[in-house]
């Protein structure tokens, strides 16, 4: 069906496993999708690349792409924007590979609101226990880390049901491959094949009116 | 995710090869599914069985059941009812079990307005000239047939877009394949998790009050 490229936005529980996940759903199956990189004006870590882990620029760099929306959205943290630029999504999604985007839950609502067909999925643990465990961690965190972590799940599971699907990170290749099942199927959803349902009708009214 | 069975309606163009569709879809995977039987008034042919092909009954019988909505939709052909019994249906939906309905579009409409929650699946050729060569058939029907097959393709295609996944009936085996992987992504919608989603809400709750 579809083989236009579908935008992905993938969120999920801070430490639910994301990163690790989607560098095996791209080891896995590479050919299909495209993981978009962001632009910050935060100053690149040892060891980080341009065009890497992120595109570096300056403030002024940025604040000039955000006047041209070549973003499709951006966020600014403590001192610092974060943004996803928008012509190497639609280049990819042009050339019929799905784009995953990254991004925590304000983001993802800016980007359905601007693109309505963008799939979201959430990364959830299998159950609340579980979760608990994840954010209580080794027992090493003080009370106050714990504390904020819990918080800030608390915001991540109040917008868990604006998401299209949950994807239960239990087991790492198993969880890889439920999202990209999820993802093929998306291709045949009626919506996303308006053009094929136009040929088919069209050809059909031709027919009934015996042209061809 | 989600082990509460889905009802699901499969409708297609008259001649998509549904029927063995199903058959082929259930041989493969057939712990997972039940096809409903229909009630129906009209006599059986040679070699059906009731409880099988269908549950034949009386008018009287018919009626009666439409009375107490133990139906979950019927409809009236030159002169004989069909319908779906609801408690088949329900029965297996408790189980766990995905429940597939076959039936054509206005049925399939008063079932996702009965029960919203309803996966409508149209199976589809790949495309229009292929549905064309299908509906004129090997060159024996007279213009008449061929005339009111498409006419009645047309008012299928019509109503298309009201179903949320289109599957292409090129190759048996990859299209069960296909119908498979759909109905099992389908278990991983949010709005099909909402108890899973409820639970990890309380339970961040109350780790936030303090409470174990």
């Amino acid at each position: 069906m579809s083989k236009k490229g579908i935008l992905i936005v993938v969120s999920g529980f801070s430490g639910s496993g994301k990163g690790t996940l989607m560098k095996e759903l791209l080891r896995r199956h590479g050919e299909n999708y495209a993981l978009s990189i962001s632009a910050t004006t935060r100053r690149p870590r040892k060891g980080e690349v341009h065009g890497r882990e992120y595109f570096f620029m300056t403030t002024e760099e940025f604040e000039k792409k955000i006047a041209k929306e070549e973003l499709i959205e951006y966020a600014k943290y403590v001192e610092n924007y974060y943004g996803t630029p928008r012509d190497y999504v639609e280049k990819q999604l042009d050339a019929g590979r799905d784009v995953i985007l990254e991004i925590e839950i304000q983001g993802a609502l800016k980007v359905k609101e601007a693109f309505p067909e963008t799939l979201l999925l959430f990364v959830t643990p299998p159950d609340a226990d579980e979760l608990k465990k994840r954010l209580v961690g080794r027992g090493t965190e003080t009370m106050e880390v714990i504390e904020c972590r819990m918080k800030r799940a608390a915001q991540e599971a109040a917008g868990m049901d604006k998401y299209d699907y949950l994807v239960v990170n239990d087991e790492l290749g198993r969880c890889a491959e439920e999202m990209h099942a999820i993802i093929q199927a998306e291709h045949s959803r009626s919506f996303r094949n308006v053009e094929f349902i136009q040929g088919i009708k069209e050809e059909l009214n031709r027919s009934l009116k015996g042209e061809s």
